[in-house]
């Protein structure tokens, strides 16, 4: 099959890589579209050492799966955390994002979806509604990572949620999403950024953005009641600390670490909470998508078809480039 | 009055200081007993940039208070954060201890307890029952610093909270204190330290020592529902968060910051909530002293008379000291 690997710490494009075999739980499936993140791009900067067929947001349709022959033929989206589904964690906390032993797809020793093939076990799949999009359901991985917030919050049951306001810090893709998310939780969603064209894009469903970069952020200090850190560095940290009210909550969505030194003092001081975040639930981003609360579509910048993976990579890491898509 | 004074960086005892002079909303305090705590220790390092009378944890008898004539000969606690009373996060949001126009007694802008005589605002008085001994009473600030892990994690409301494994970094002072109290709300509490003789102090409570110099730490990891760490180093906290279960809390339980180097992607990879957790209410620990639930006199290991306050900061400075008294 086709594919786009990272082996060696090499990136290459390959016209005949062998197609993954699916186990006894695993569903095959022909993918359809794969979206570029910043996590690909980690990896083949050495992040978590992987070796393999990058890409773990995609939609596909399911051409086998011996244990569970309905799936075939059904278009899905696909939870990249293949847990066990038989150890404490599973089965007793009901935490299989968090099982020890599960493999990540495209991430942790486990083939990605940039290529013709990918299996996952079956309980993995999430049938994707006919009023959704192709190009829309390639965004449900991010969405449901962004959806992640509100649920470990619980801001649905919350009576306050609605008046509070909520800073966003970056104006990425992610960023982008969990802006959208937010404000369909609480009226007042600020989006902290660099870059005015991409701010733009989140106007119209309520998002106020702040020109970072014109706007000073001390007027902001001790106001949100909750602040989601997506700029993914030690400044930022610290800024969102600052931005947070007394016993506000200061959300944490960033893949790579920085052992960069960090004053907690502000935390003690404020009694502030700080909530790591990482991915959510797809059924939720598949209901918001067949609900057309949200709207990822704008955030698509670049198509490639998948032979063109290297090139798409490169484009993707360029700075201010928003989501590139391959297509199969 | 007689004092004990911190002032352009030199600790001191003095036979004649001036008493400090209550204003329309205050109380004249005679203090009974004070006791040092370790935020003392760090003012005399420079913290806070503080001058004035030290002390903070203490009780006394109100002598004076002229809008509240009320109070006049009752035995009292005095919560240490005086609030303005009349700003949003005094009257809108009801967090009066982090009205950020606030002085702290002993701490921040307002003279302390080391001293014959102390002011506070009245409705910062909390009485004392009759059956809580001054020794006991003096406990009351950390005590209620304790109780406010509780209070934040909203454990009496939650059904699982019994079943949940906590582990308590740090044997000194506050670390044994909030040992017993989670031991109300949670059946397994482990006690990290290095000392046995103190951790021994807590064990009739129904805390579980665990001698970290003798017992390999990696046998805890990621088995801890809560972690609180006491230790105050970045060490600790890295530590703290590997102990944690994911989707664990690491409650932050520190003065002083360190500005290390902080690798957070536990953080994220395991969803933790990092808790930071100051002052806490009053009147939930002169309660508990009341019921008997919790016994701080164990912690007592010298008494001293205001005359040798010097003295006994230097004491309780001393490497493995527990709680020193100053008797007035």
């Amino acid at each position: 099959m086709r594919a786009v690997l990272f082996q060696d710490k090499q990136l290459s494009y390959q016209a005949e890589q062998e197609a993954p075999k699916a186990g006894p739980k695993d569903a095959l499936v022909k993918v359809s579209k794969a979206g570029v993140c910043n996590t690909d791009l980690e990896l083949v900067k050495g992040y978590m050492g992987f070796n393999g067929v990058l890409g773990h947001e995609f939609v596909g349709v399911v051409e086998a799966c011996e244990s569970q022959p309905q799936w075939v033929g059904q278009r899905v989206c696909v939870d990249i955390n293949a847990a066990c589904g038989v150890c404490d964690t599973c089965v007793v906390e009901k935490q299989p994002h968090h099982c020890p032993h599960r493999t990540v797809l495209g991430i942790v020793n486990h083939g990605g979806a940039f290529a013709d093939y990918i299996v996952a076990p079956y309980y993995n799949l999430y049938p994707v509604p006919a009023n959704v999009s192709d190009e829309e359901a390639v965004f449900v991985e991010p969405l449901a990572a962004a959806f992640e917030i509100p649920e470990q919050m619980k801001l649905a049951e919350n009576p306050k949620a609605k008046g509070y306001r909520v800073i966003v810090q970056g104006d990425g893709k992610l960023g982008l999403l969990i802006a959208q998310v937010m404000r369909l939780y609480c009226d007042e969603v600020l989006l902290f950024g660099k870059h005015s064209s991409k701010m733009a894009l989140v106007e119209p469903f309520g998002v106020t953005p702040v020109l970072i970069t014109k706007t000073p952020v001390e007027s902001f200090f001790k106001t949100a009641d909750i602040v989601v850190e997506v700029s993914g560095t030690a400044a930022g940290l610290s800024q969102a600390m600052n931005l947070c009210k007394p016993r506000g909550t200061v959300v944490l969505k960033s893949t790579v670490a920085e052992g960069a030194a960090l004053d907690l003092s502000p935390l003690v001081i404020d009694e502030l909470t700080l909530l790591g975040s990482r991915c959510g639930p797809f059924d939720v981003a598949l209901q918001a998508l067949a609900a057309k609360t949200v709207n990822p579509l704008p955030l698509i910048q670049h198509r490639f078809p998948l032979e063109a993976g290297v090139e798409a990579m490169a484009v993707a890491a360029s700075r201010g480039t928003l989501k590139v898509l391959l297509e199969l």
